[in-house]
């Protein structure tokens, strides 16, 4: 690839989104006028149906749900006028609680002030939130967030470590949709015990974010939490940044919520565009069915250049796998879609595996992300005469795209003029819209997440295997038996390998009064009850 | 795949290293005794190789140079005796000097103990230290640490936000084999720049990590720095957790690097084995290549069920990633190599991607790394009745699991009956040498990194780029040009989208006197001095 022809390329083929000032460069990408002609049917297919989710239809027909998370941004748009007041009303109510909470009007039972939030969360109910508060935080931030996102009780103890002597002083946010997400309750069950401990009653601390009338809602109007917001059944947990999961973590971090949302509608608007030449949602989606040949056949390297962007790959990750990585298209052919997707930040990740995309296996496309703004000092350091670490982190971003593209490989450049609220809104949109355009190119459903729910039907699975296990064991007198032979005796022959580590598991802490005889984790130990 | 047929694969085919107690289940991974007999001559072959390597042969031949992370472990199989002097000597001083900083003999000029530790690395001088200390972290950690691991401005503000009102007790470790890194250069000059502005003199603070007779070793002395220790040229920075890279902020946490180098021996030991049968290293080599097809045909999803193992997929993917990731063979054959990691850690990666796992593109095998030792309090929380958070661990990652071999996806289990330094050794021992025997089979030079300098050498060319910008702007009189006809000017028309960056960067702070006429990051767009 010249670089003339670069300039040339850049020129024609980039993409600016107006008042945001983000500017896409696919110059760098394989893309052709054929390709474009061969799927300009599909895009105006996948516009339609964009228009025609934005107007209400059941865009998750699995699910019989809308998909409604543009309407957070535009309540207006949103079809039913309930919905619209909604939006609005939980938006505001978001807002007066967090400036209650740091004038120190709603304030911890003990202690003048909430200094600490708590998030409890995972998945939906955490990336964003987690990536939106690092994004956007800043040394005076009004409070200083610690997230449970996940159902490690090493994990819970350091996070309560991290919080020791200032737990009375913190604010407890427990967000789950559907209320019963195991990892999102044991980290409640973990912080209430932890509380109690102090001998504090817990729900003068706590805040749900979660669906009407759910489980979790219900106990926080039993236990007097302090609040809670909505979680709504036409908002998936991946796109839902925009709404309470989104809002009340930044709301409380003290970041501009209304700049938010302002920056992801401008977004929204100029992804909304039926024209191919012309939405950059719609030329990102392009770049990625070209380079994956609409199959997942490259996998996504996502690297911002911005320690504080470091996180956005783990949150698309999210976004993209779990929308596009799907069986079944929507007639119900075998079609296994997907697109992988993984990164960090730069320029640190040249020192882990651009080795690898510069020389080894061609199997990716790479998306260079930058910030013109170094969002440093009014004198920025220089480190060498006229040089700054900023200019250093343009030039490995600009040197890795000339290294890669060079070379051939497959490079999409996005440089954001500034990273605030506004930007992070478009840049969460921008993203929300090219994977909604892509799977109607591809025909699959990217509102459910069917492959989710084996997993936890199989680890519920364990979870009954252990209880049949401690209680045969406790009912016997005393028998030491391989794993393999109490598999047997509960009659669960084929889950042996999972009686062995579940029984080493209590084992080691001699739980439930079980004991080993031989060597750990050999099948041919014996487990027995306690004498 | 038949669940009974699983407990005979699993113990058939399960690996135990003895006295660490690991256990690595392969039974749901395609296997076969054909394969195993193809590759067993290339296997015999890498088993000398590694024979050769460790008793001193050329292991990294394109820059001659021996490969010795090994003989760190085990100081006498060195091949020259002032090496093995100076492997001991070197970590018997490393472990007196944190003593002495622990002890407050080692002191900040103004304060009583040093309480934080700032390490400044990259690459393979961060992600081991920053895996190792977040590991094996505990409450009582007798300092904190904080990283700089980058070039950006914005994030060197926030580490110092961070510090701020410690600056002063604040020990500062910086780690450049070369001692030429320009992020941690420039990491260094803005912590000088901290301390001086503080009205201090940064070397009583500074510690570093070099090769004898680098630049940064002789800065060291001539700024009066607190200490230094060596980096060698037979151990490359991915593997040289075991080196003072790693053995320094190690015992500064004050973790025990008796037991870390003692868990990496054993695991040494147990790999050294010239067995494909016995020797875990080599089984999890042979996984890879049979689920790669030895060609990087799949990728390697790394989930620790752990928080603090949430920086092991990092690690691994430099590990994996530099060492194989290359674009010719030792015979100078086009090959591209490599295997693709990614992962953070489970259940967490459940709900971000394992739908696409289970139901999606198959293009990966997972490694599920789980701890029985659940590390929490003596009488641990129930969240239901007998069921604690980590049998909730426990059973999503065997849940995780069943679901996916039920599905016939390739699934690596390997479980670690506890989370310490020794086990840390131990893991990090495995990798690294399945790495290096997977590159005896592929036939590719694991210790060379040559596509990394391709980027750096771009980065250069684009600081050259903007040195002469500015030079033919400030030199001009007052012309508003294009990004493409300074870039002519200066007579770089082939990097005229690079001009374009530099020139909008420079002119996003109206730095070096250049201001913007039009439209940011438009083509049409004019550069010129300010008036």
């Amino acid at each position: 690839m010249s670089d003339s022809l670069d300039w040339h390329g850049f020129h024609h083929r980039l993409v600016r989104v107006g008042e945001l000032g983000f500017v896409i460069d696919l110059s760098t990408m394989p893309l052709s006028e054929q390709a474009e002609r061969e799927l300009a049917p599909s895009f105006a297919n996948a516009f339609d149906e964009m228009r025609e989710i934005e107007a209400g239809a059941i865009g998750n027909p699995d699910e019989q749900r809308r998909v409604g998370h543009y309407w957070l941004r535009s309540p207006e748009r949103a079809p039913e006028p309930e919905w619209r007041a909604a939006i609005v009303e939980t938006r505001e109510r978001i807002q007066a609680f967090a400036a209650r909470v740091h004038a120190g009007e709603i304030a911890p039972p003990e202690g003048d002030r909430f200094s600490e939030v708590l998030h409890i969360g995972i998945g939906g109910s955490a990336l964003g939130p987690q990536l939106a508060v690092e994004a956007l935080s800043r040394a005076d931030d009004p409070v200083r967030f610690t997230w449970l996102d996940n159902t490690d009780p090493n994990g819970f103890d350091a996070a309560f470590e991290r919080l020791a002597g200032r737990l009375a002083r913190t604010l407890i946010v427990v967000v789950s949709k559907s209320g019963g997400t195991p990892e999102t309750r044991n980290g409640l069950e973990h912080a209430c015990a932890r509380l109690r401990a102090l001998g504090l009653e817990p729900g003068p601390q706590l805040v749900a974010v979660t669906a009407e009338g759910s489980a979790l809602e219900r106990r926080s109007h039993e236990e007097g939490w302090l609040e809670r917001f909505p979680m709504w059944d036409w908002v998936g947990g991946r796109t839902s940044l925009s709404s309470a999961v989104g809002l009340v973590p930044m709301s409380l971090a003290g970041h501009d919520v209304d700049a938010f949302l302002a920056g992801a509608g401008e977004m929204d608007a100029a992804t909304r565009v039926a024209d191919l030449t012309l939405n950059p949602a719609a030329r990102l989606a392009l770049a990625w069915h070209v380079a994956t040949s609409g199959r997942g056949l490259r996998d996504m390297v996502i690297i911002p250049y911005r320690d504080r962007l470091a996180l956005l790959a783990r949150y698309l990750q999210q976004l993209v796998m779990e929308s596009l990585g799907k069986r079944f298209d929507r007639d119900g052919r075998l079609v296994r879609q997907g697109i992988t997707v993984y990164g960090n930040k730069g320029s640190t990740d040249q020192h882990a595996y651009i080795q690898q995309l510069r020389d080894g296996v061609d199997n990716y496309f790479v998306t260079l992300i930058g910030v013109l703004d170094d969002g440093a000092a009014a004198a920025p350091l220089e480190v060498e005469p006229g040089i700054t670490s900023g200019d250093y982190l343009l030039g490995f971003l600009l040197g890795t795209r000339r290294a890669l593209a060079e070379d051939g490989r497959q490079v999409i450049t996005l440089m954001l003029p500034r990273l605030d609220a506004r930007a992070l809104g478009g840049l969460v949109a921008l993203y929300e819209r090219a994977v909604g355009l892509y799977a109607s190119l591809v025909r699959i459903n990217a509102y459910h997440q069917p492959g989710v729910e084996a997993g936890k039907q199989a680890a519920a699975g364990v979870l009954r295997l252990q209880r049949a296990l401690v209680e045969a064991i406790s009912a016997s007198t005393g028998e030491a038996l391989s794993a393999q032979s109490w598999a047997e005796r509960i009659g669960e022959p084929q889950h042996a390998v999972e009686a062995l580590w579940v029984l080493e598991h209590l084992a080691f802490d001699e739980r439930a009064g079980i004991v080993r005889e031989g060597v750990p984790g050999d099948p041919a130990a014996r487990y027995r009850a306690a004498d």
